[in-house]
């Protein structure tokens, strides 16, 4: 019965780090960031798309398109990408079982919110508060000098290759 | 992708709130707890082997026999349900896809925690501290008086059931 969130936020995350430290406004296509985390992609291109949908990337085609961040890194939050990711939806769902079996919770008691459902809410908001406190460009501030030198010298390699292309 | 916490977690703290107001210490069954809230028995079985397991239930068997809360319900947290449902994994798991790839993050740098992961947990820990801060004592104490009267003239008459049998 163990839930985790979807890998697809990990990945989702990763990637929006990424695009954030491309240079000049460069694209980078689904294969290079599949390629760059050793993710498959197919599945990486869908999860992309999502993102394109919720406003956080933008899309563009030909030979030098593909996605780039759609709004500054420091408008884009943990919480954004994960909710893209996600959906909308609650983590906790309330079924309101109280109003089943023989005695079920009827009119104006059924109609007061369920305690339970309350707790669970209440502390997904707090979970949410916590991931909208943090943007990519946090993100990429925190990272260590090994991270950024990487995704660089990555990253000139690639526009490197786009010129000789 | 929607992940959401399984629908056990709501059966949980459900049975776990109606077994805090069982009288005199007084047993419920799978089949009764699955009765009272139209739950198929077996699933909520399983489920309730689980709360066994984690320590927050008894259970006894024979005639008067089934389950009950281990400990008093302002020692059981919402918390400690959510757990024993879902297991003591993080919602979030990193599997460190920064260390994949043509460039990976190696050495001192991966030892370093991912400011992903970090933002992850921080926010995880927010929700698991929200869920800790309420007990099933807590719970019975905010419901609505319809909830209790439904509750207890239940149980009575279970009790007045038992006493003909």
């Amino acid at each position: 019965m163990i839930m985790r969130l979807p890998e697809g936020v990990e990945w989702a995350l990763h990637c929006s780090w990424l695009l954030a430290q491309a240079r000049h406004g460069d694209a980078l296509t689904a294969r290079r960031l599949a390629e760059f985390y050793g993710l498959p992609e197919a599945y990486l291109a869908k999860l992309l798309k999502a993102l394109v949908r919720a406003g956080l990337l933008s899309a563009t085609s030909g030979p030098r398109g593909g996605f780039r961040l759609a709004r500054p890194p420091g408008a884009i939050t943990v919480a954004d990408v994960v909710e893209a990711v996600e959906g909308p939806g609650a983590l906790f769902r309330c079924t309101e079982i109280r109003q089943r079996g023989p005695v079920p919770l009827t009119g104006v008691a059924s109609r007061k919110p369920c305690g339970i459902a309350e707790v669970m809410h209440r502390a997904e908001r707090a979970w949410r508060k916590e991931l909208a406190a943090t943007t990519i460009a946090d993100l990429v501030e925190t990272s260590g000098v090994g991270a950024v030198t990487r995704v660089n010298s990555w990253l000139s390699a690639l526009s490197s290759g786009a010129h000789e292309g």
